[in-house]
Parts: structure tokens; C-alpha cells; sequence
């Protein structure tokens, strides 16, 4: 018995071109709904870190990778969100990464869930993310590589 | 066989004598942690919604006959999260709900999550949330019910 | 500020030729790991899941609309699962759905997550649905437009 | 402000009299839920865990110590659920935890939940739990002090 893949990659590095934010597509499935009929809105930071994920992926920043080889990772230490308008079971959402601004031991991320088609914003956001050594998880300066592909971002 | 319940009811309901906050014990299971050894972030924001529901209990309002009787539910508009600590597998957390402030459409709740024992505080936020009819989750006035059983909170 | 998407639609409705299973590609993100470093077992059943909707996406069948129009949906009766290898951060999984067997009131579909790149087995089961109306979760017969649909499926 | 705990020990650690099985409490919320308005069966693993780690817990074994002390953990390997009856928001579950068969490597617990009141089954099923090395995630053989602790459960 053969094997079909239904869909080709999911999602290619790339390097978003100058004035184009990066947006990530996301199907609701029954495990993001709840009782209200709606997704459950902490479920909205999942997305948005799907998204933040691809984002840094596509800027050749793989986590896994970066901490077997830098003995770091990213932690979030804040997170500021509006949540706008319900969405449902089957819908098909836009989830965007864009950099807010860069320090040396954090970044903060603008985010936005848009529902595909229509494009009603449905949640929004900033979510800030420290670096720690993976170990004992003490802030530390955010290595330099990561700095210079996120900034190498137009 | 017999059958015993290791702890008796696990929360009763209370109204908080004046000058308390209310405070609820969450344990760290497999289930909240994350590869990065630590409870997921987006956690803190169920164990918030546990107090939440609790505290809420604990003044009368149980949310499933709410929304029975009334027809109506409270969904969450707002989340403003700040992550100091990182707690882990096996932590008992003890989560404070406060009210903040409430009008007619929506309250804020502040609420705190620190380590039992040492009272370190690993995350504190703000949840804004509004009511809405549950059929077509379009805003309205909290009952007055509810705001009477919130404001004979001391 | 121009938008774009970083890749096409996320899975094309589709008809599998004759002698192929259905297979979806699942990223692996913080919120799938657990303590242990690994995929915390129980969301592989959402793995599951996510083949198992776009399977039946892929036959026409989308449960949203379905339950509008038919006032019933599908849930779980029973699941049976064998974890065999962990996964990790990053890993890219993919996840089979095929029918194993339909009733007039239940399906059972059995269902692999392999590691993508190696074809790894790491996880394999078996996952029972059962058609019930929505408003009392009452067991009913699966509508012949679903089984046509399954039916057809070579 | 002072502050007080709504409940004392959430669970007193107590070696369970002969004939008894342990039962651990367990809430529903909305994050246990699901747009079908019950609760989402995936999340049934998750309150088996709570209720086993609970149970050895009270055997005197806690995980992070046994990591910490041996080098080991327990991971999943087999899930085995039917899913009879669903529950809800607000719902309050008992959730039991039994030995069924211990051997060198690994054990099979069986759990059920059970509405508090009614005593409705909602779930039961077997988990197979093996013990590994946390490094590699090799199999090893189950540490005595667990074998013996567990094995003194009259």
C-alpha cells in the first residue's frame, strides 16, 4: 500500500520580503473549542506561538536546534491580549509575526489572528520573550546569530 | 470493594470574611509542563480560570446554571499575563482571584499564582472578562445577580 | 503593509486514488511537549484527530456544516493507542487515517504517526466514532451521505 | 491583606486500607471542554494521570523526587479508553486508580471516572506505564523501592 501526502511542505523557509509580514494559516480543530462553542481563548497564545515558531524558522532559527548548540532558549515573560471575536470549530485562521522591538535579553512580537476570507481581526496581541540559559533558566544576552537574521529582517 | 475519596469536598463554598482574597491550590502535573522542563506558559491562564471559577462558586455563581437559567455566559475580552518564575512537575501553587473593578457590561479580576511554602511569585495578571447572551455571544449587562453576589463580597 | 501567506491552502480537498492512505503533516511546537523532553502521549490522540477531520474534509465530509445541516455529529467511543517511539520539538510528524471498519452506527479507523524523513512508527492506534444527534448526545445511524462518501473511498 | 486557603492538604499522602481503590476528585472546567459542550475525551488521559500520580503520590512516591533520585521516570506506552457516558461544565468526576499487573519493566493501572453523586461510569480504560532512564529514554527495569511500595498497597 502507497502513501499520499495531501499536502506538499508545510511551511518553507523563507525571508519575507521588505514590507511583508510573516502569517501562518491555522485550522481550528475540536481540541481548541470549548463548551461556549467557541475556541477557548488561552488557545489563541498557542496559535500565536505556531506562528512565532514559523516565523523564526523561516529566518533559518530553529529551536530545538539553537538549544543543543547555544544551551539556550527563548522563555515568554509576557503576554498582552485582546480578544476580539469568537471563531469556530472548521475555521480556517491567518496568524501573524511581526518584531516589535529588539533589546539585548528580549524581544517583544506583535501578533494578530485573522479569520481567512473575511479577514475580521479576532485576536490581537504582543508577546515578549526573554532568553535563559536552558539550564538554571538565568536571562542571558540573546546570541548574536539570532540577533542578525532577525534584523536582517526588512 | 470498597471505594474511598482521599480528600473530603474539595472546595466548599465560602463568602471571603473581609480583607481576604480569595485562594485556590493548584498541583503541577505532566500535563502543564513543557519541554523546556517547566509549566507551560499558556497554563497559567487555565489555573487562573480554575480560581476564577471557584471564586465565583464560592459567591453563589456557578457558571453552568447561569447559563441556564439566564442564557447568557461570561467570556474572556482581555488577558494581561506577566511570567516572573518558572514553577515545576510536583509544585502546589496557591491562585488569588480579586475582583478589580466591574461595570455593567464586563469586570476585571486580578489574580496572582505563587509556590506554596515559599510564596514566590511566579505569575500574576489581569482577566477581563464580558457577558454575553450564549446564543449569539453578542455583549449585555451582567445580571444583577451576579453583581450583588460580587458586590456583598467584602 | 502587505501580507503574505508562507504556504497555499493547508490541505486541498481530495479523493485518494485507489490503494493510498490518507496522511497529514503535524509539526511538533512547545505545547505538544511535556517534562520529559518528549510529545506528552495524550496529544497524540489530537494528532489523530487533526488526520481524521481532514480526512473526512478531504471526502467532502466538514463536521461544522455537517452538524448544521444533519443536527448530528460524530464522537469518540474508544480509542486504543501504542506509543513506541518519543517524539520532540520540531520533530515533523506524519499521521495516517484509514477506515477499518464502518457499522451502521460507529467507524473505527485505525491510525500511525511516523516520523517524517526516517518513517519512524512512533505511535499507532485505533479510534472508534459513534454518530449521536447534538442536543441530547443521543446514538443514532450515521446519515447515508457520509457513508457514501466513506464508501466510495477505494 | 491576609489570605486564605479555601481547602487544607489537597491530598493527604495515606496508604489505602485493604479493599479500598484510591479516588482522587476531579472538577470540570471550561478548558476540559469542547464545542459538542462535554468534555473533550482526549482530556480524560489527562485526569487518569492526575488521579495516578495522585495514587503513587500517596504510596510515598513522587515523580520529580524519583527522577531526581534514580535517573528515571515513568513514560506511557498503551492507552486502552472507552468513553460511556459524557460529562460537563461544573461536573464533579471521581477518578479511580487500581494496580492491575506489575511487572519487572512495566505496570498496567485501570481507571475509571465516575460522575460523584449518580455514580454514572463516564470512562474507564488501562494505562501501561514503563520506566525508563531519563537521558536516552531507555527501558530499565522498575526501581525497587517503587515495586516495594506499590506492592505493599494491600
Amino acid at each position: 500500500m502507497t502513501t499520499t501526502t495531501v499536502r506538499a511542505e508545510p511551511v518553507e523557509a523563507l525571508r519575507q520580503a521588505q514590507g511583508e509580514r510573516f502569517v501562518f494559516p491555522i485550522r481550528v480543530y475540536w481540541e481548541d473549542t470549548d463548551a461556549g462553542g467557541i475556541v477557548f481563548y488561552a488557545n489563541y497564545l498557542k496559535f500565536f506561538e505556531r506562528a512565532r515558531t514559523e516565523w523564526l524558522r523561516s529566518l533559518g532559527l530553529e529551536q530545538s536546534r539553537l538549544r543543543e548548540e547555544s544551551g539556550g532558549m527563548f522563555i515568554v515573560s509576557e503576554t498582552s491580549v485582546r480578544y476580539l471575536r469568537p471563531s469556530r470549530l472548521d475555521d480556517e485562521l491567518l496568524v501573524t509575526a511581526e518584531l516589535e522591538s529588539a533589546g539585548g535579553a528580549s524581544m517583544t512580537i506583535a501578533q494578530q489572528a485573522t479569520l481567512k476570507g473575511s479577514r475580521t481581526l479576532l485576536c490581537e496581541g504582543t508577546i515578549r520573550i526573554c532568553w535563559v540559559d536552558t539550564a538554571r533558566l538565568k536571562p542571558g544576552r540573546i546570541p548574536p546569530i539570532i540577533l542578525q537574521a532577525i534584523n536582517h529582517t526588512p
